[in-house]
């Protein structure tokens, strides 16, 4: 595509680098804003600047907040010796949704992905394997979609806690192989959660 | 949806006003920008906030621009005595790579469309009559997409110009009634301009 402005063409370039948009609906995009008021632009550009810049991690779970601790970590209702082991926040959000499940969760930002080049230290594994170490948490409960990266990443923290003798499990596999966990409806993905098995009884199928 | 953080659903909320983009989308595109470096969030920032306030518009013709008289208004190869009638910059980038054409055109940035409020008043018309009543313009061809809302504005400038006794034409009809310009392939689209037919015959159908 070939355009008749450098600024425009910067701007559908930036915008065509977010991931499954194309340069043709970057451009219908950045065409749609130019049609706007000049504060659709700026309340847009300051509200990506600010949820980059401001926004918080959870010091215990790494949950996105406001706050230094997230409204979960630090509700006295929620069961803190429970922790769900989830990729990102779009399944805590999931599980929550479904309310089911009263323990806390512990985001890894991530899954073992040695194509991409993921490794064990580029997630938020050794503070969870710490928390497990310290005595704190009876039961951790694996809920990463069930791909290769999701098992792969559930069997290296089963191996870096096995010898601390916590009970451990994965969410029922009701949700079919390969699927995205955020795309699971309620049901389903509650009724995982309820009836969630012992992790070694899910490395015998 | 409820989110942990106010910052997170501020984001989200501006990313999910863009046409196209639903809340779901604009979760995964916020969450893409937060696991990536700082720069890729202000670069996008800022060439969305600098394309809206920097971008000229051609003082001629109204295309984007980044000098006051863009690049095809000011190619002396150019025919300046023959414009074409387009909607947006899309549909000149769609004509321009057909190779088809060697006159100039004239952006009116939208269509006459009553049920959403756009008026004659609200498009780039007036400029355009005035052009054709100095007596520069030997030919209009009308290359809107044929819409109820492409006629009407077509209809609508040929009604303001009919007495200056010019040339006027549409492209021909290879293209699907009701399509949108900017998705017809080269060849059809390039042979639509060579084609073209005078506007009257095009009222005859």
């Amino acid at each position: 595509m070939e355009f008749s402005s450098k600024l425009l063409q910067n701007a559908v370039d930036e915008v065509s680098f977010l991931p499954g948009i194309g340069k043709r609906t970057a451009l219908r995009l950045v065409l749609h804003l130019l049609n706007q008021d000049q504060e659709v632009t700026t309340d847009l550009a300051k509200a990506l600047i600010d949820v980059k810049t401001k926004i918080k991690r959870c010091k215990n779970c790494s949950n996105i907040s406001d706050q230094d601790i997230c409204e979960i970590c630090s509700n006295p209702k929620r069961d803190q010796s429970i922790i769900c082991v989830v990729e990102d926040i779009r399944d805590v959000m999931a599980i929550e949704n479904t309310e089911q499940y009263r323990g806390v969760y512990h985001i890894l930002n991530g899954k073992i992905n040695p194509i991409e080049g993921i490794g064990p230290n580029d997630l938020n594994i050794s503070p969870l394997v710490e928390k497990v170490q310290q005595g704190k948490v009876n039961e951790l409960i694996f809920a990463l979609s069930s791909t290769m990266e999701g098992d792969t990443t559930n069997f290296y923290i089963y191996k870096q806690i096995e010898e601390n003798k916590i009970k451990t499990s994965t969410i029922a596999r009701g949700i079919s192989v390969g699927d995205e966990l955020e795309f699971a409806d309620e049901v389903t993905l509650g009724r995982s959660i309820t009836n969630r098995i012992p992790f070694e009884n899910s490395l015998k199928n």
